[in-house]
């Protein structure tokens, strides 16, 4: 028995799809630097694994489908105190932010609907929309000017009686780009002309190292068009507790994905403790860590670009960076540095960057993702070995 | 904006679309006994709870999306130790039962196919049908013999070229009805002759008060064709950490579902640590729990059978009953002893059957789901109560 058509087609993760590789790597003792997923190496702050450790539940029992009330409405305090006035009946707490972006394919979009998204994009955009009998129509961004907004035009292009929302990803994984203010400002205006929601993944809002990023909830007027997908994975260092949120003022919106959330049942409990201690944290938690990070940046922009021929442009956040390699098939690059190459028993892991295109034959072949998630010391051994493979491969690949 | 066609279109849960009135009840200072839903009141086992207590994570890492081998390694001996032989291959660790239930519709089933699934039926499958863009066809089972198999006829006129798979819960939610072997293998025969994959939900495998459920893993000759969605949640009491399993022999189907589970990145931390911890539990655990749900069974059925013109059967697993009532609008009256009833300052929510149907305007609109998860006490209690409610209903509606 063969599986569905859509199981079949599902493409497998830029991200994950080279692990065998890695582990056949590290079974013959080599070192495995991991550029390649955004695992940041920055503790979980104490006060939310305490708070898992000193619970006193008794029953693992269901908690309400859309998250505990009293962690909603710690967070639409959150929200709140960033100038973004939330109620917690606007807040439905999911299983991390990919049930969240889940949801707001499933209650905003139809079989056959189209969506547009600036490209390279989140790799699981492609995989949520197949599931979801969904269209991604792409619209493509270049890296000579650091994967900023395509042109309006372009989008408009793409529009049609199929076209129901834009995704976007901001700041962006996995360009590290930032909208501006005039950027966001375009979109909003282009989801009043067309009739269009707006799908804003905002993992990553408070890693911005160049002013702040504005997430989509402050745009005034199109309030009942925005749903936010939000998570703790990153801000808090805390991927695996799976506890991410579905934001939007739209109340039938929320009541369709509160249905989505009651027939899953609930979000993880423990991970609702996490988050919910997390809100704890004084307001300047984030200023220490904001400052390794953007560390981390300056010297990877800086080492990236002294090696002959490698081209990248200063992301202002997130923790990624994209980087045009010397070379024609990054994916070959990649898998070769795993199967083949070794410096000093150490060897680099990045994301091949096509399985961010819509297009992954033929887009994004000279390019790679790197995560900057490892401390400076790792980084720079990472890059070392990373400039030694890329000479290696020069010579043998003409 | 309006939301999706599907979103509109997802049903309200029988289970939980009564939680507005119950909790005006308790506002008003009513004890409200809840047997609507099948959350249980044994405690968690507490090496479950001391796992998580005493874990030494640092930071919350993504685990492996199919789930950590290690538990997996364990998962896999548990189910071979039970004369089901498993590998960690074939067991994918899903963010609760429910997830399992999306991963086979999905990684099996493609927009437009149909499956057949005997009625009632656990609400959520028409939630996660609609979603994934595949059409439930029900075939009716009766309370007269206890919701056992409809004939094997029944389900063969409904098979046509859209067919892709057969849905079993057993033992069964909501009914109680356990499948005979005998049973089982026409549906074998059945899943042979058309081609058909086999989903088979054991959420109460071990809640069988006589003699025990067969697993359809244990259905020889349709190995590439069982895929079987479990969970923690009931065998250990242990609900919201959201913990299940995706299970099946056919590879290429797995490949799919893993596929899946790396878009949405990995089920939840700290729930898989509980869910490992449960496999060091004495072989014996279950004995002192399945005991106390069968002595609460005994009286439940025997009890609503004290009621005039109260029917239902006794059934052979899970812990719900399905129980037919002398009214005619089961909802109003599951509504109605939330919004108007109350004796001793108490009342009892249930689960108005008609949800559990594919057509809920005409089918069940007589018929209720108790779920005995309080105990005897409270059970006796609610039993009382929800007698005095019936006659008063009597009275009131003509």
């Amino acid at each position: 028995m063969l599986p569905s058509k859509r199981g079949a087609a599902l493409p497998a993760s830029p991200i994950r799809k080279l692990v065998p590789f890695a582990e056949q790597a590290k079974a013959k003792g080599i070192k495995v630097y991991h550029l390649n997923i955004g695992q940041p190496d920055i503790k979980t702050p104490q006060i939310m694994l305490e708070a898992v450790k000193h619970n006193h539940l008794q029953i693992l029992e269901y908690t309400h489908s859309a998250g505990n009330a009293s962690y909603r409405k710690k967070l639409a305090a959150f929200y709140t105190q960033q100038n973004i006035p939330l109620t917690q009946e606007e807040i439905i707490i999911t299983t991390g932010g990919s049930e969240a972006i889940i949801f707001a394919f499933m209650a905003c979009l139809d079989i056959g609907d189209e969506v547009i998204v600036p490209e390279p994009f989140y790799a699981n955009y492609n995989s949520f929309a197949l599931l979801a009998g969904v269209t991604i129509i792409p619209v493509t961004s270049v890296i000579e000017n650091g994967f900023a907004l395509p042109p309006i035009e372009k989008f408009e292009e793409k529009i049609n009686a199929k076209t129901k929302a834009i995704v976007l990803c901001n700041p962006n994984n996995p360009t590290g780009y930032v909208y501006t203010p005039q950027e966001l400002s375009s979109i909003k205006n282009l989801v009043l002309k067309y009739n269009l929601f707006l799908f804003s993944d905002e993992a990553y809002r408070e890693f911005c190292y160049e002013g702040k990023a504005k997430s989509c909830l402050e745009l005034e007027g199109i309030e009942d068009r925005v749903v936010v997908m939000d998570t703790i994975s990153k801000r808090y260092s805390a991927c695996g507790v799976r506890i991410g949120a579905f934001i939007s003022r739209n109340k039938a919106v929320v009541q369709a994905a509160l249905k989505i959330a009651q027939a899953r049942l609930s979000p993880p409990g423990y991970g609702q403790i996490a988050g919910e201690a997390a809100l704890d944290l004084p307001d300047n938690f984030f200023d220490d860590i904001k400052n390794e990070y953007q560390l981390r940046r300056d010297f990877l922009v800086k080492r990236l670009l002294s090696i002959p021929d490698v081209f990248c442009t200063a992301p202002a956040g997130a923790f990624y960076i994209i980087a045009k390699l010397p070379l024609k098939d990054a994916d070959h690059f990649c898998q070769w540095m795993l199967e083949h190459f070794e410096y000093q028993k150490s060897t680099v892991m990045l994301a091949p960057a096509s399985g961010f295109y819509s297009n992954p034959a033929t887009q994004g072949k000279n390019e790679v993702r790197l995560a900057y998630v490892l401390n400076r010391n790792d980084l720079e051994m990472a890059m070392h070995c990373f400039e030694k493979g890329l000479e290696a491969y020069k010579l043998i690949v003409h």
